[in-house]
């Protein structure tokens, strides 16, 4: 048997979980639901779930619809689409804590903003100075140190932090629903990736433990990054100043420039998603877009218009388009896993 | 058998040609060598090639030096590295071809530089105003469009013109050695990267059909871009304006932004590689960095300081530090596959 024959490889890669099936003799990658019961327990019988299996069961099967392992290509937006983004977006609770934590070394801080109100614990005023107040607070905690530094400080912040509402490891408020989608689209062949307005490096630090997605299929916000020798030893050194933001209509440009190729799915839960949606479907051949509601109080947060996230004008291009909107509250049955416990 | 437990599916991905074997209940995964004759034909026996066999068993075998497939990183420069770049970079003869097809819509260049001596086949002059003179050749031929429209121009280049002294089309004139190196890395359960001072969407236009790189595992040069909706449809649209040069510091930074990891492996042939490997092969565990030498003036070009590739101080780090440096003419029985036709 040989493996290197291009065909077999491709099979494999593009399907791990048949890999047996296709050693076995079978032609085709069958929807990963045919093979091990439901891949999407945590969703709900209803045309929400069932759209999905349908988009990728037409892919996938030989025909009109069929397309190619390497062109499946999915992109998620994360904050509110992968994970939770209330009270405030996670990264921001990092940067809120780094600043007190730093506010030692820092005593000028105490009359300058917006730390003077962060430490104040005032976050509505720290961030009235708009994006230029947010930029201070990102560049001063997300910057002036090596890649290796940032890494590790985001890391140690991700497996102690809890959140306000929940008690809960911020790593824990990934959406259970969502987790199982992308094991379900990556069975069936695609790579999944992110592209979100969050900072790259931060979501690095947990996106392959949590999701399943290996940094290199992360695409986000990026900080000025300067290589350096520091005796002789090469260091990347990020510096205080914005280099991309990715969102709106930054992010159909970021998936082109880093992955090259439209998706033919996407996957958002605010206007800030809206151009990748439309982007993404508007190519030609089978696509799915899809946003996710806030809409259950109780196990999550229920909201169309947030300061941490607005779905607005993208529910009346989602109605016009035919797109899916997920109903949180009653499209999943489980929301994190920990409500499981 | 279960085929969504990880620890399987991760040998299947990062080992594709032995999946068979695995499923046999092997647990490692063997270089490719060891099972389908040499991987490498091109590369003459000798201590250049045991180098790179040598760190592939390494970190493939049980042991102390092994790395985790999805660690396995390996980044190649393309111009001098992957294919030849004589008598000038593949991707300035597509700019000269374009401005030519263009110039009876601009009969302005006719006085101006860069555009006239282009016409006029004087490309020393051209190239005279440096960067700025080539920033305006790249403009006026790389953007103006949308995506799929220069998607579409550089196909059509790609399957037409052909190379001055070979007469061959420019993507037969891919190194057949490295077109065997990748596959051999990547059947040892790496991942290829290209990152390439060129533009990252003309390379994209051969990447995957040449060397097997899928579009989301090329970084280069970037133009900016507009996202932008016309009658109602959502195009990208190239500007003529550079957004990043990826070139000497310009690489580790990119592969720090696009991939997020430290590469192990690092391939170039020119100081403008230099710190990509002096960044790759700082880093902690096994690490290999390899300069391409040309040094074949009969079945290729030999030169070490050409105005389209340097290698001055490279050569002396990779002295220094052991890297490995491939002397084209000794090392390589096959330069391009055309020539054992």
């Amino acid at each position: 048997m040989n493996f290197t024959k291009k065909g077999l490889l491709t099979k494999i890669v593009g399907c791990h979980r048949v890999a047996m099936v296709t050693l076995l003799g079978a032609l085709a990658c069958p929807p990963a639901a045919a093979q091990s019961g439901d891949p999407l327990p945590s969703w709900n019988a209803g045309k929400t779930k069932q759209s999905i299996v349908d988009f990728v069961s037409a892919v996938t099967k030989p025909g009109s619809q069929f397309v190619p392992p390497p062109e499946r290509i999915a992109t998620f937006d994360n904050d509110g689409t992968l994970w939770a983004e209330q009270p405030m977006y996670f990264q921001l609770a990092f940067a809120v804590d780094r600043v007190r934590a730093l506010a030692p070394e820092h005593p000028e801080w105490r009359d300058q903003e917006p730390f003077k109100s962060v430490l104040a614990g005032d976050l509505n005023t720290a961030l009235a100075g708009g994006v230029s107040a947010l930029m201070r607070l990102m560049g001063a905690t997300h910057a002036n140190m090596t890649s290796d530094e940032f890494d590790a400080i985001v890391s140690d912040w991700l497996t102690t932090a809890k959140h306000p509402k929940t008690g809960r490891l911020y790593t824990e408020m990934a959406y259970q629903p969502m987790i199982e989608l992308l094991a379900y689209l990556r069975a069936n062949g695609f790579k999944t990736f992110i592209a979100s307005g969050g900072g790259v490096d931060f979501m690095r630090g947990f996106a392959e433990r949590v999701y399943g997605i290996p940094p290199e299929q992360v695409i986000g916000s990026t900080g000025e990054v300067k290589f350096e020798l520091r005796d002789g030893k090469p260091v990347l050194l990020r510096l205080p100043a914005l280099n991309y933001f990715d969102d709106k209509e930054g992010k159909p440009v970021a998936i082109y420039r880093q992955i090259g190729r439209r998706p033919i799915a996407a996957f958002g839960n605010s206007d800030g998603d809206l151009q990748m949606l439309q982007w993404t479907c508007a190519g030609p051949g089978p696509r799915y877009c899809l946003f996710v509601r806030h809409t259950d109080a109780e196990r999550e947060f229920a909201y169309d218009r947030s300061p941490m996230g607005v779905l607005d004008v993208g529910l009346k291009d989602a109605a016009a388009k035919g797109w899916t909107v997920v109903d949180m509250k009653n499209d999943w049955n489980t929301i994190y896993l920990f409500q499981k416990e």
